[in-house]
C-alpha cells in the first residue's frame, strides 16, 4: 500500500493545463462560474456553454483577512473562501490563484453562515442566489427547487448569450453521470481489504473534481482505476475508518492525514468530498430540470431537516466498506453538521458501530490534541 | 421617568390567569401549540381554535442539560429553549413551567441552529416542520410559502379537528392587526423626548406578547398607553438608544438592564422582542393565505437573503426615533446576525450614526466587561 501509484500525477499535470485553459476559455468569451456548494447543478453551467470552477477554501492564509469582515466565530471554510476572494479582488497574494478566472459566483442558501457571507461577498465579486427549500420532502419543495434552477438557467442564458437547451443538459446530466460511475468504481475499489489506495490520496483526487474539466477528471480516474485493478495489495491494513461529516476543501487534509499517519486507513469519506458528491445519480429520461431537481435536492446534507437520508447514508457505508470505526468530521462552528453528531453517533450506537467525533478549524494548534485523541480511538478499536 | 406604572401590573395578573386558562383549555381538549418562532403563523393556529404559547428560551438554568445534547458552542436562545423542553419532558423542574402546557411543537426552518435543534427535540415532543423559502424575493418564494402554510393548516384541522375557514383566518387577521395597531400606539409613545417609559419595561411587556391571550395582551397595552397618555414626562433622559439584533426571550433582559442602568433609555428595539414581531400588517382583503405568506415572509430576520429590507427597517427606526446610538445586539454564535453586524454597522456609519457591538451569553461572566464597553459607548455619544 506505500508504493506510489503513478497515475496519481495525472491530476497535477491536468491542474496545471486546466489552469492554462480556463485564461484561454476567458480570453475567448467564456464565462467561469465560480460555486461553493455541491447543491448548484454544474449540468446547467456547462449546458450553458460556461465553465465552473469551486472555490471553497481550505486554506488557512485568507482567515485573517477575512476576519476583518466576518465574525471569527464561523466556520473556517467560509472565512477561508472569503478571504481569498477579498483578498484577489483586492489585489493580493496570499491566496487563491483560482478566484480571478470566475466571472460569477452563486450563493446558494444552504447553511447560515454561507448564506450571509455572500451578501459581503457580492460587494466584491458578481453574485447569483440560488435558493433551496430546506425540507427537501415537503410536497412544495420540488417545484420551488425547479423553478429556482429554471431560474439560474435563464440567468446563465442571459450572462453567456447561449440558450440552456433540454438537449445540451441531457448531454451534461449523460456526462456528470459518467463521472457518478467512474466514482462508484473508485470508491468500489476501496472496498477491499486491503484497499490498494490511501484515503489521503483519494481526498487529494476528490478535491480536483472541484476545479478540473470533467473529462479530464474522468480520465484521470479511469487511470487510477486501471492501476488499482493491477495492484497486489500489501499486508492487511486496519483499522478502517469511514470518516463522515463536513467537506475537506482543497488544502484542507488535517484530519485525514493525522488518521492515516496513525496507522489507520481511511476507506470513505461520507462528505461533500467524499459520496455525497457523485453517490446518486440523475434520471436520464423524463424532463431533465425535474430530473436535476430531484437529485439535488436529494443531496443529504445537513441544512436540510430532517435528513434521516444521511444517517441512512452513514449506516449503508460503515457496512458496506466493512469499517471498524467511524470519525465524525466537523469544521469549527459548524451548527448544522455539530448538531447531528448526536442522530450519527446514536444510530451507530445501536451498531456498536465506534464513533470519535472531531471539531477542528484549520489552524496547528488542536493537532497534537487530535493526534492523542485518534490515538486512543484506533487503540480501543485496533 | 422613575415613577412605576400602575398599568404593568396588569401583565402580571395577566400572567398568573392565563396559566390557568391554559390548564383548562387542555383539559377541555383545546389543543395548546407551542412555537419558537415569528416566522409562524398565529392567525393558522387560532383560526383552528387551537392556543399558542412562544417557548423561547431566555433562562440560563436549562443550558447545561442541553449541553448533554447539543454543541456548546451554539446560540443560548436555542440551548435553553431545548434544555426546558427536556428537562420538562423528563420530569425535571430546574426550568419552564410552560413546557406540559403544549400538544405539538412548531419547527421552522430558520437559522441552522433552530433547524437542526428540532431534529432531536423531536424525540421529546411530537414536532411539526414548517419550511421557509430564504430568498423571499424570488419569484416562486411566495407560493412555496404559501402551500407550506396551507399545509400547515391542513396539519391543524388534522390535530384539532376543526376547520381552518377562509372566514376564521380573516378574523384572526383582524385580531392580530389589532394587536400590531396597538403596538404601534405604545411604540409611537416611546419617540417622545423624553420617553413615558423604560425600553427595560417595554422589553418585559413584549415578552409577554408571546405568552399571553391576544385580547388580553391588547387590553394591557391599551391601559398602558392610556397610562403614558396622562404621563407627565420628568427631565430629559439621553442618550437614547436603538437595541438591534437578536430576539431577547423572556427571562433574559441582560443587554437591555446594563444599558439602561448606565443611564440611557431604549427607546426603540429592532428585533423579534421589539418590531420586528408586529411592524408589518396583513392585508385584510383578497385571499387571507397569500396575505399571511407575503406579510411573513418579509419578516426582516437574518435568516433570509438578501435582508436589505432589515437595513432600511433600521435606518428608519434610527431617524424615527431619532436616536443617539445603536446597540447591535447579538446572542453568542448567532451566525445570521453576526455576519449581517457588518451591513447595519456599514450602513449606519453612512449616517454618522453611533454603534456598539454585543454578542453575549445568558451568563454573568461577560457583564462587568459589557458594562466598561457601554460606559464608554454612552460618553462617546452623550
Amino acid at each position: 500500500m506505500s508504493a506510489p501509484l503513478q497515475s496519481l500525477a495525472y491530476f497535477d499535470d491536468a491542474y496545471e493545463r486546466r489552469v492554462a485553459r480556463l485564461k484561454e476559455e476567458r480570453a475567448e468569451g467564456v464565462k467561469v462560474i465560480g460555486t461553493f456548494c455541491l447543491f448548484v447543478p454544474d449540468e446547467i453551467i456547462f449546458a450553458a456553454g460556461a465553465d465552473r470552477i469551486v472555490l471553497c477554501g481550505g486554506k488557512t492564509d485568507p482567515i485573517a483577512l477575512a476576519e476583518q469582515s466576518l465574525p471569527r466565530n464561523i466556520c473556517p471554510l467560509i472565512k477561508s473562501s472569503f478571504g481569498a476572494v477579498v483578498d484577489a479582488c483586492c489585489g493580493g497574494t496570499i491566496s487563491c490563484p483560482h478566484v480571478p478566472l470566475v466571472d460569477v459566483v452563486v450563493a446558494e442558501a444552504t447553511c447560515d453562515g454561507k448564506k450571509k457571507m455572500y451578501e459581503i461577498l457580492s460587494g466584491y465579486l458578481p453574485t447569483y442566489v440560488l435558493d433551496l427549500p430546506q425540507k427537501p420532502e415537503s410536497p412544495g419543495a420540488l417545484a420551488y427547487f425547479v423553478s429556482e434552477i429554471r431560474l439560474f438557467g435563464k440567468y446563465l442564458e442571459g450572462l453567456t448569450g447561449n440558450t440552456v437547451s433540454d438537449e445540451a443538459l441531457r448531454r451534461e446530466i449523460r456526462s456528470a453521470n459518467e463521472t457518478r460511475r467512474l466514482l462508484h468504481r473508485l470508491f468500489a475499489i476501496r472496498q477491499r481489504d486491503p484497499p490498494p489506495i490511501r484515503g489521503t490520496d483519494v481526498l487529494r483526487v476528490m478535491q480536483r473534481q472541484f476545479f478540473l474539466a470533467p473529462a479530464d477528471f474522468r480520465e484521470g480516474i479511469r487511470r487510477l482505476c486501471e492501476e488499482l485493478d493491477r495492484f497486489t495489495p500489501g499486508p492487511c491494513a486496519r483499522p478502517r475508518i469511514l470518516i463522515s461529516g463536513c467537506p475537506m476543501a482543497a488544502g484542507n487534509t488535517k484530519i485525514a492525514d493525522i488518521i492515516e499517519q496513525k496507522g489507520a486507513v481511511i476507506v470513505a469519506e461520507e462528505s461533500c468530498t467524499g459520496t455525497r458528491s457523485f453517490w446518486d445519480f440523475v434520471d436520464e429520461s423524463g424532463d431533465p430540470w425535474t430530473a436535476l431537481g430531484e437529485r439535488y435536492l436529494a443531496i443529504p446534507c445537513a441544512c436540510m431537516t430532517p435528513n434521516d437520508w444521511r444517517i441512512d447514508r452513514i449506516v449503508e457505508l460503515a457496512g458496506k466498506y466493512n469499517v471498524d470505526g467511524v470519525v465524525y468530521y466537523t469544521l469549527q462552528f459548524c451548527t448544522g453538521y455539530n448538531i447531528e453528531r448526536l442522530r450519527v453517533q446514536q444510530a451507530l450506537k445501536k451498531l456498536k458501530i465506534p464513533f470519535l467525533a472531531i471539531e477542528s478549524d484549520y489552524g496547528d494548534a488542536d493537532t497534537e490534541q487530535i493526534g492523542i485523541r485518534v490515538d486512543a480511538f484506533l487503540e480501543m478499536i485496533g
